[in-house]
């Protein structure tokens, strides 16, 4: 390991020294600022940025605690914001050309939450066009790039905050995750993200994909971050429904985790092969977890096709009906991939898409019962790692899938079921792309899945690597 | 009036005999058989009876009562239950060709409640078609006719329940409603009945409709039987989701009701025109309420229309969907009019299920905010008396629609929006046919709406009255 920089801190580190007025918020935000300049062009992972609005954010910051004012635990911490979350100082545009430039002039409330805490929103990242695709190749913007090998994608659709996030650029960033855009980029670019328990977190001025899909959480470089970043941007909020039905979400457990006491389980069978490299990789980093004492278990996730199919329904059903007026005006400003998904979603009926939602609650009552059984299921985030810029499709487990699905393959589970799923690094590749663990808990449990990543990340040090081209 | 026979007694004043031994289950039970048997014939209220059956169980009530033992405060109280409730003992076939003859085997929940309260289920009621229309004259058992003039139909889907409520047959009755079929035909038949808010009582074991409007309901010829049925029925259930999401619903309120505080407001303009008959006895019934002290306000409840076209979208998008199965095998056992109601549900996409969906949430908004500011919307249940049987359209308040579509013509609006709904008689139109009066509430205010109903017949006797035919 090189010896830290402060880009390499974490976003516990930073808060903790900006309050003891060791390094100023000015600082660190030149210092991100910098490294967005140095490593932009080769990773394209920011989409808007306004250096010197955010310098004098983070100049009030350092003044407000000279004067023993601070707004809360995130105060002068950068945060890169996916670009489909409303922003009142920057456009938000979905990285869909018929957004281009548009401004909505106020904040999702996520952001607000991130603002009130004492965050400098530092800017918008890139992402997959309409957060409707898995790879961030297709966006207004041009692809993101893989910062541990640039001719590789970074998974999406929240593939420009995982950039930002593994090249230094940020300690932590948003995401958004309909079927794993914010796990998919994790493991692909190397850092941690939560998909919070479906209703968690407000999705109010966020650009909806799938609304009884849609997650939004918090990425970083590790669990803690990830369980600070949520504690400040969960919770109820009257403009977005979901949140209204959904109680019980914990705070961070004082306690810590007994690894020697907690249940484990793996699954296994269809819907969860993966290539030879990515198992191999998981599965030695298990068992130095396993090591600690924990509980292991194979289990078997019935009917992983029969649930993949319903979710695509949902998904492409949702997805039309949210276009469907934009579809009228601006067919031409749609890329050819999302215009053929919206397409598929326009020919669903509405018995196609009852259908689905109905054997989604029979899916979820199976599942349900599998996830009570353990404190987590844990298993590759990813198939593969990620795949090349324009490789179209990818091989593994006997199987040969476009890159698109493949980086779905599993992840799609979370967000069908709205359990609370965690990413965080495990390890690499044979072509040395990152490879991710994902956990996966009872709904409610997303903090003490945290505990648990963190348990795993106080024995190892893959969240602490960084990609040597930088 | 004429003097009260034992079948005019209330379920309260039956129970409470009962409980003293002044009369016994057997002689009531008996009562209700006879009052069957003289009327069945021109009314055809029920499908099914099993009267030696029904005798065991009154007579194993009583000899209960001998040993100093009661089940509960329906202890003997014989009860009609719609065709589409589950039944152990009598087949449930939604009066539709495709089950007849089937039975279940089990109990709905609601049934099984009735049960364990010591009532007595005394046969099955005639409905429509798998509920789908409001006339009750579509039955694979012949249409029911109404008790006050028996060229009339009795309004619908729960017309067996009442016509046997209105003709003295039976005391108390249950029935469901998706579009006002409890309240359609307590109105047409002169009785009372409650579609509780959505969610406050469990469909376990009745025959879909359409999940997201359909709500379970008694009905009978007081409020306050209606008050102490729903007492017995209603609660959380985990074999019906909706009930689980719902809480708050108050226990009967012994205060009472203080009408000088009341804030009733008339709800007018489109979609609420009604005859000029019903006009005129609604308006006078509630000036006599009006004298107690009440204040009285119009309101108008926009979008009424485009709410009763999202209303059907819904209600035929889910209703074909359930029905899909069925279709494919047991086409020709379906009537025409169901199979037309159906084919239009399988040309709706994804896309108008959820824009009706999405409108319904917008709508609801300004319905919550309107009915929050009184304790009821008063209004004619229905826009007519009930039509005559085989008449396709009425015109009222210068419209011209067909009969079925005069039926629900207010009465989706609950349905729509959850809230409950009361209907109770106010009085009878130029034909001599009653008309019903609506309370809608806002959401859990089942118990507070009847109180405000009871109020109402504790100075008017529109319920004690019977058909003379009888």
């Amino acid at each position: 390991m090189t010896e830290l920089r402060i880009t390499d801190l974490s976003v516990t580190e930073l808060a903790d020294r900006i309050q003891r007025r060791e390094i100023s918020a000015t600082l660190l935000t030149e210092t991100c600022l910098d490294q967005v300049g140095a490593l932009q062009d080769r990773l394209n992972a920011f989409v808007a940025i306004r250096p010197n609005h955010v310098l004098q954010q983070a100049k009030a910051c350092d003044e407000a605690l000279a004067n023993g004012l601070s707004t809360g635990p995130l105060h002068g911490i950068p945060v890169a914001v996916k670009d489909n979350y409303w922003t009142s100082d920057f456009p938000t545009t979905g990285c869909s050309k018929v957004h281009q430039g548009k401004s909505i002039g106020s904040d999702a409330t996520a952001v607000a939450k991130l603002r009130q805490a004492g965050a400098i929103i530092i800017g918008k990242t890139n992402m997959h066009e309409w957060a409707y695709g898995a790879t961030n190749e297709i966006s207004a913007n041009g692809p993101t790039r893989n910062p541990w090998n640039t001719n590789h994608i970074t998974g999406g659709s929240s593939g420009g905050s995982g950039a930002a996030l593994a090249s230094r650029m940020v300690p932590a960033a948003l995401g958004s995750d309909t079927g794993g855009s914010v796990r998919i980029p994790s493991a692909g670019c190397g850092v941690c993200g939560i998909k919070p328990t479906y209703g968690h977190v407000s999705r109010h001025g966020i650009l909806p994909l799938s609304w009884s899909l849609d997650v939004a959480g918090p990425m970083a470089r590790s669990a803690r971050d990830l369980a600070l970043l949520l504690s400040v941007i969960g919770g109820n909020d009257s403009k977005d429904p979901a949140t209204e039905t959904f109680a019980g979400i914990r705070s961070v457990g004082a306690d810590g985790i007994d690894p020697s006491r907690l249940r484990l389980a793996i699954p296994s069978g269809q819907g969860f092969e993966a290539a030879a490299d990515v198992k191999r990789t998981f599965q030695q980093a298990l068992e130095s977890f396993i090591g600690l004492g924990a509980l292991v278990q194979d289990i078997e996730v019935p009917h992983m096709k029969e649930g993949f199919g319903a979710w695509n329904v949902i998904l492409h059903s949702e997805a039309s009906t949210y276009h469907a007026e934009f579809l009228k005006t601006s067919s031409s400003d749609y890329s050819d991939s999302v215009r053929i998904h919206l397409d598929v979603g326009r020919c669903l009926s509405a018995t196609d898409y009852l259908k689905a939602q109905q054997y989604r609650a029979v899916f979820n009552r199976q599942v349900n019962a599998l996830v009570s059984g353990f404190d987590a299921l844990v298993l590759p985030t990813l198939p593969v790692t990620a795949p090349r810029i324009g490789q179209s499709q990818v091989s593994f487990g006997g199987k040969k899938i476009s890159s698109q699905d493949s980086m779905t393959y599993v992840a799609w589970l979370a967000n069908f079921t709205g359990h609370p799923a965690v990413s965080i690094p495990c390890g690499f590749g044979d072509n040395g792309l990152p490879v991710g663990m994902m956990l996966i808990g009872a709904a409610g449990s997303d903090f003490r899945l945290l505990e648990i990543a963190d348990a795993f990340q106080q024995t190892t040090d893959w969240h602490l690597m960084a990609p040597k081209a930088q």
